[in-house]
């Protein structure tokens, strides 16, 4: 009769107890840094039972938990059938001796080369320790997880543990231990997928490498552009001073167009991918590399985004703080006491600041809400239909997100009023910043206004649908237009 | 002897390893759009092997996962035993060709109808496909998981399938392969339920509705009492042009208000459960179902009255650097300046606002603690008695929660200052708006109060613990009467 | 045959489904509260037959799942082999009547007593339950669980159940069935550990008490400082009035010194940890209590860090809101009319108000990021070198955060400027409140620099890798010293 690992038979027919197994089973690790604790803590707490094999074992009494039993390495791989091989690379070599104890067993390989190992060694740690020890099933596994979070437990987020293998039976083995320990298997295949697997931890944010660029590339470009204009125009032409504004004022100017070209980024590709399956006719194609990437990164766009709205909102609540504010005040005052003027207002400048003052809070507003939902537990708890409603991803539009875009829109044209079309404002033949930044966005709310005709709305429901330009399959389209927001389901 | 779908038997009890099973078991889906696509990267990823079937497989080369087989519709029902129907419910009726060789399987319906067609047809998609396959077991489950959840990997949040059947067999292979794709099944019972499971993802934020028309009713109040008291009467009666105040300072007298009844209208339904309980003298009758309503959407208006705080505040921040405050900052000094005043300074108007707004960023500072606490992660990561400390959740009080609206109502009381007892601060015989607000924290303060009284205090707790004014049970009560806190966990 | 209570007989060899169990298994509770209910609703959702006892069935009619069968305690033990036991433990002599049906099945004791009821029994619950029924086996388990967390079902974080027993076959039957539920069970060992499993959710945010004292100790003792420097020595010296200050101004120079000393305190640790290993010549002795502690508190103080300077930000964009603020600059302006003025401007002082405010934005921007990935779903979303990035854990250095850290110091530099080096700065002899904060930073920036020095960082990461000053291990240093960031992972 089979006796499990773990035991999967609670009770019996007749309503009795099942028959425990009389031997704990045992699982060994080899190591004794870090992980190979983290390693012996999360296995003890999950019911295994453990012995842990080391060159020293005296030294790491203490740090260790009570329940895993400590030896040296030969004593260790004697009775465990799985063996976690906690080690370095370089010292895989040392176990050789071990090669007959270790026969026919499970060898579970955590390694996570450095960026440098990888490159210099042309195969993957696991496969050079299968190479070591041809008669053991080497398995790759745990590569992802840090010590902390096998520790702790698996919680949220990383409870993914990519796992592959040459040997099925192995890789299931290693697998339903996975699940024991609280974590989530993925099966990535053979093991020549090993050096895939473990460049994974090595890309330090890899989706925000491209978007990061981008906004510094941005950042760097307007501060050129609101320098020139605001800074070295009035030096040259009128000899002022205005040198004082670069730390707090052109940034603040800078960090505005950055956060707003940004998120029209985010809009873009939905408009382009939708424009261009209009034009083909299907759904079925796939869209060019760097659509498809320039998809994927939206949400990092649009969190990068929303960081530059609220450094711009923080620096333009510190511009009363300033010295400098402070003496322009009262050098006014001065100057319209001189004047003998007794009041002043100007209605038309009042209601421009009111107005697009408020229009920016609210787009503020909206921004967060976004960047609140793109939280993992917040966006995971989530159903698709709420999701839908609130992040960009294609085809199902994003109604929180266009309204943002909306709002900045507003909140920039309201801010530069009729500046577009006073002479003075074009210094060194130059228009104005904000004008530059209207571009995109004016583009992409003709064209979200375009998708709404009729015509083109039904279109493209259609195409969403399965139907085809060219293809024979019968179509019946529903009554309901509105299925456009639906049709990514199926 | 049995061989499982997934084996659980590692280790035989001589120490070898088990058998494994020599067939690798199938899993067809019938389908080819997004969901099918992302069905068959997670089962692929959790160790399943996937045959898909669709009308025309080359179309769907390279968009599948390379381990999953592609085939035509004929050739995939052959070998699985389960199969997920990936379709449109308008399509079923093309599958009824295929009904000799789907008979005995069991089918899964994954589908999610849209609002029309779930009101348009009377049955659910599954009872559908069940009177269309009555040889088969159907189960409906996935349908409320996202094509993105399911191919990025369950994480927190919605990790939860709800899952329905009339054959219990079929529910728990299907309850069983949903644990090994790492997420949590649900039973729902029959099919009968299946109406409901397909509503769920429907609901677009359900919680939300009520409390969101609430604070936009409360926000249209008082503006409309704001303009009336601050921009309406002074044309009327002075004639003075005060409409410049509409787009940010009116709204940012009323953002507070809204902010301040949302928070005190969080805590005035466990007020009166608890006045409930006492007057009833048990806990095991059921509340009045509008009580029961508004008990659970408390989370929802409190974080509701947290945003509108925030805007009031960024509002607040911003009152600095419009025009009009500049212009109405000159003004001042050159008033002072010809009425030949050498110093200007209200020592209580001075402390008046130091206090109230020292005040007001302390309670927006609680409040933030109270909605970061709300976020799912935290939320749970807390244990129960941290939890009472920080949620609005009855009977346990939360402290924070209660500083905060004390917090709050301390600010509103020191802006109001002497103002309610102005007779110039009453336009066309409306008291300040402040006043109106004060009402219901005023009585919940009070009632917190007299439910610390030791013989109220003492009567409640008795009542939480189980005893009844007429019941039979003997009953002791600990000498501690902190139980008030516990009561809750059994 | 076996029979099991979950079957994970899916398929057959011959490719049919497996039988299913003609029983259905069941799983009795007794209780009738809150946390009765909620266990009811969870293992119904799972897929159990629940039976529940209570003294009186008919009052519960309604609160309960309706698929939960309600009966009389009598009725409810007969048939199930594992029941929970959710009462209060003064109820449990109650049970004794029920001894004889009690005999041999699995009781789970999820009790969890309050503070004064732990004080007052030298026994846990589950022992005391133990003494009462010497022929049960009963297991200590879901104590730390919330009703609301039970019901809801087990989201992130807090899903791990402890465990302990001292049947080893009735612990295991209970581990699969918490996992079965949705939960990640974590064996705790014997029924000797039940007291220490009580005690864990009597703690209230424990990790969080000392740097909490510590945050206010620092507060109270720089507002204290800052009290006598800027309000009593110009009351004492010159009899000015500069009370007003204490609500806002006071407690605004106080925040930044409590957010910049807690910053710095967190940073310290690693510094004194790295600067013992180099001096002991070895990682594997274990560090001081108290520097352990320290290290393990790292996070929190983190936290209240940015929880300081965000308040501190707040209240600095107050500071224009105040009325004082208002005369302060009309004052200013009718003087200097008044002394025939007609421009005024101070290049230096307005520079320097610029540089400190954008660096006080930025490191604010700096911390915001430390403190959003600190999230739990964020921070489980990040693999091993992408949180060595981002947070402060020994042995890998926290780039984000050490950049937050000299920030702050630039801009207390900046702030300060020459105000150090003036004597009227010196009120009764104390210097400006800034110099006291930048001594332990200043301390942590030097240290930092001296460990990026070749000779020191070499043999550091040698160390760190393993090498001991009076060992006998061989030991060769890959070429690459940036291994440094990687040591922590074996």
């Amino acid at each position: 009769m089979d006796k499990p690992l773990i035991s999967h038979h609670l009770v019996d027919s007749d309503g009795s107890l099942a028959e425990a197994p009389s031997e704990v089973p045992k699982v060994g690790i080899l190591g004794s840094g870090d992980f190979a604790r983290s390693l012996a803590t999360r296995l003890v707490g999950s019911g295994f039972s453990v012995v842990v094999g080391s060159r020293n074992p005296k030294r790491m009494a203490g740090l260790f938990p009570s329940a895993a039993q400590l030896t040296f390495q030969e004593e260790a791989v004697g009775s465990p059938e799985v063996i976690f091989v906690a080690m370095f690379r370089e010292h895989y070599s040392t176990l050789c001796g071990l090669s007959d104890q270790l026969s026919g067993k499970i060898l579970v390989d955590v390694s996570n080369p450095t960026e440098q190992e990888h490159l210099q060694h042309h195969e993957s740690n696991a496969e050079y320790l299968a190479s070591l020890f041809p008669t053991c099933a080497v398995v790759k596994a745990f590569n992802v997880i840090s010590a902390w979070t096998l520790q702790s437990g698996p919680r949220d987020g990383n409870r993914q543990v990519p796992i592959c293998s040459d040997q099925p039976e192995a890789k299931r083995t290693v697998l339903e231990m996975v699940r024991a320990m609280g974590f989530t298997p993925v099966d990535m295949g053979s093991l020549a997928s090993a050096r895939e697997v473990e460049a994974m931890p090595l890309r330090l944010f890899p989706g925000w490498k491209v978007p990061a660029l981008l906004a510094l590339g941005l950042f760097i470009f307007f501060y050129a552009y609101n320098f020139v204009r605001d800074v070295l125009e009035p030096y040259v032409q009128e000899g002022k001073n205005k040198f004082y504004k670069l730390p707090v004022i052109v940034v603040n100017t800078t960090l505005p167009c950055v956060a707003y070209v940004l998120l029209s980024l985010v809009y873009l590709p939905g408009v382009l991918a939708a424009a261009l399956q209009l034009h083909r006719g299907t759904k079925y194609q796939r869209f060019p590399d760097w659509l498809d990437h320039w998809l994927q990164h939206r949400k990092q766009m649009g969190l990068l985004s929303f960081f530059c709205a609220a450094l711009h909102a923080v620096y333009s609540l510190c511009l009363p703080l300033r010295r400098s504010h402070r003496y322009e005040l009262v050098n006014l005052a001065i100057k319209q006491v001189l004047t003998n003027k007794s009041h002043i207002w100007n209605e038309e400048e009042v209601w421009r600041m009111e107005i697009y003052l408020s229009l920016g809070v609210l787009a503020l507003g909206m921004l967060s809400l976004l960047a609140v939902t793109s939280l993992p537990s917040i966006a995971n708890s989530l159903n698709w239909r709420e999701f839908s409603f609130v992040q960009p991803s294609f085809p199902p539009q994003s109604t929180l997100g266009f309204v943002a875009l909306v709002l900045s829109t507003l909140h920039t044209l309201t801010y530069g009023w009729t500046r577009a079309f006073e002479e003075s404002r074009y210094k060194f033949f130059l228009p104005p910043t904000f004008t530059l930044t209207l571009l995109v966005p004016c583009v992409i709310i003709l064209a979200k206004g375009l998708f709404l005709l009729p015509c083109v709305s039904r279109r493209l429901t259609k195409i969403r649908r399965g139907w085809e330009k060219d293809g024979s399959v019968r179509f019946t389209l529903p009554a309901d237009h509105s299925l456009a927001q639906k049709t990514s389901h199926v």
